[in-house]
């Protein structure tokens, strides 16, 4: 990737500048050179101090004002999968009960059946329409998570995929094996055989593979137990894998004090998260996910501990968790305005969580701010204001889009 | 318009078409002849009795697969207006009150206050920018409402704005004049003579330029009463001008009632509709506007009587309330969602509120539908259902839209 020749300078004037943790009161000149952000300074004090000048006249007049964000990273996704689930969100509208959609072989088991029946090649390029919606809204890094296969092949199947999405898009993928998703039908009733195989067989496949990055389980009674998840966190502390999970959603099970022990990136969902719940997150730097498109799609009314989470300093993402079933939504700065709507976040707040707090849940502090020496992932915006993006829902509004320094939108 | 030369004909196949009421069962093929629909059948019946064979095979063919709607109509948006208020937005969710934003020059009148101030070219510019992320979503019809000028020079400006929209964007636009909106500043403790200047000087000079289709209110105890509603009423009754209202949004007026004792084309909001004002909507055809864009941004939660119209046969149309305020939403497709999600409306429900009843809170019969004889405004969607259009959220699905027959996009 690299080369001999000094890398092309670009540069942006009057910028109303979020770094990813805060506004700048002034507008900002952004330097980036190469895959780096190189300089960063209120406009009209080019002449201040320590800056090279020159390297200021020489470089690529990029463009002026707007709004300027670290590119938004979606850090909870399923974002591969085969089928879709319209069929039931019109029938449940229609009158149908969940118990009849579930003999009809709705639900979860139904996207797995689909994914199974995918090729590669198809849920690739299902998967990449989606990707491409959330590159087209300011999306430069993104978390896939495997979990409808829930078999060695199919598994591998989908983390394949999320690695092809990756090379043959301008963007990030951050893969997480999410094997212990649900239980698998020709596992009813055995579901601590199934806990051998992810642990035995399906984890160290993927990863010998290189398709994982990070490892998650889904903790809840229509789920794994706490000790089933335990063990799914011991085998990937083994192959040195990050864990992270789906926690106190539907109820409070203690997966995110779990997850703390075992210094876990993210605890998701945490609508039913208690104060322990909290201080072993604070203690471990666990990142508190909010995942406020299932809240809508489900019309939950329990709330996720925002203020006691605030006040314990547990930093809090924003992700979309785009999926059939729960959040078919693939649509990120939405994911900003439902946070501060539903959920009560400032603006800055928001973006926070789909810029520094987000990568932090991937295990990244080279991405999601920008200051000199970060990465130039970028987005410059058609708005006013920051808030603004969280405020107005309103598709197009992305003017340039920036990955390792290259302009790849605008 | 018209020419001499035969007009182009059109044709799609094995597209799935919602024509605007319900779907069909089989995959159909569509033929447009100038600015109509010409036929419409099951594909593989083009030998079938009174088919022109040979007016199918010469023409022009446009594409096969997706889903067919109607063109998308917005029936009820304020989409011209000055500033923005991200700014508000952040205070709120920074813990600043209602009364503290109020006391610092916040809420409607900001609005007011930054449209007197814009020029009629700034509103046009900021107006299409907004004009284009729905025609992208794929609306073909909206409704633009004054309301912020609340003086004969502001809302006379505002209604050109939105007539030039009309010349100038491939959409049809709808002027309402909403100058009973709010109690302008200059007139504060004298509501009375406002409404006495919107009868008796904005009404006949707007009506006089040509600028208004219809005449809307705002009944609440924090706008109008329902008396000074209704001598808004009979001032444009006789100017012989079609009425509507926002009504029953915070409280129950009558105002629905009142509306439809004027034949109006649509009651708005209405989520404290009672019985009386159900029956009363529904003997005199006055449409029902469902506003969910509204009610999402204010976390209501008193839903309006859905199943209650659903029995009485209250057409249900669904809008995007387009507003700085209340609903700071662009994207026409999330109403559908929200519709569904949070008023329980089936998917048809929604689509037919934003086409077939759309167009009738307009007054029209002649688009919104899909049929022999119909204007040819539709569009093509990649989605495999019309349901999955509010099943899921995503940008970027429209694949063409058609005005009058006029391929616009794609
Ligand atoms: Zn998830
Ligand atoms: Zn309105």
């Amino acid at each position: 990737m690299s080369s001999s020749t000094a890398p092309v300078r670009r540069l942006w004037r009057d910028v109303i500048l979020f770094d990813g943790l805060k506004t700048h009161p002034a507008p900002m000149t952004v330097v980036v050179e190469g895959e780096r952000v190189t300089a960063l300074f209120p406009s009209g004090n080019d002449h201040d101090k320590n800056l090279d000048v020159q390297a200021i006249e020489e470089a690529v007049e990029m463009g002026r004002g707007g709004v300027m964000t670290p590119g938004l990273i979606d850090c909870h996704t399923h974002l591969v999968y085969g089928g879709q689930r319209a069929n039931e969100f019109e029938s449940r509208l229609e009158g149908v009960s969940y118990a009849d959609i579930s003999r009809r072989g709705g639900g979860i088991l139904s996207t797995v059946r689909a994914t199974r029946e995918a090729s590669e090649e198809h849920l690739f390029e299902t998967a990449a329409a989606r990707l491409q919606a959330m590159i087209d809204d300011g999306v430069t890094s993104v978390e896939i998570k495997s979990g409808y296969g829930l078999s060695v092949e199919h598994e591998l199947k989908m983390l394949r995929v999320a690695r092809r999405l990756d090379e043959q898009f301008k963007v990030r993928v951050f893969t997480t094996l999410l094997a212990a998703h649900a239980l698998p039908p020709e596992y009813a009733d055995r579901a601590d055989d199934y806990i051998d195989l992810v642990c035995n067989e399906i984890l160290p496949a993927a990863c010998k593979e290189g398709l994982v990055d990070a490892v998650d389980v889904f903790c809840e009674h229509i789920a794994f137990s706490l000790e089933q998840c335990e063990r799914v966190f011991l085998a990937a502390h083994d192959l040195g894998l990050p864990v992270k999970s789906h926690a106190e959603q539907l109820s409070l099970s203690g997966a995110s004090q779990l997850t703390a022990r075992y210094r876990g990136l993210s605890a998701d969902h945490i609508e039913y998260l208690d104060q322990s719940g909290i201080e072993a997150m604070a203690a471990a730097g666990t990142v508190g996910v909010l995942l406020p498109g299932a809240f809508h799609t489900l019309r939950e009314t329990q709330f996720p501990p925002i203020a006691e989470m605030r006040s314990a300093g547990v930093p809090m993402a924003v992700a979309s968790d785009a999926n059939p079933g729960t959040s078919p939504i693939v649509f990120p700065t939405l994911m900003l305005n439902l946070a501060c709507t539903l959920f009560r976040l400032t603006p800055q707040e928001a973006l926070a969580g789909m810029t520094y707090n987000a990568a932090l849940a991937l295990g990244r502090t080279d991405i999601g701010r920008l200051h000199p020496g970060a990465v130039a992932d970028l987005c410059i915006w058609d708005v006013d204001s920051p808030a603004e993006l969280a405020y107005a829902i309103q598709p197009g509004r992305l003017r340039q889009r920036v990955l390792k320094g290259e302009l790849t939108h605008g």
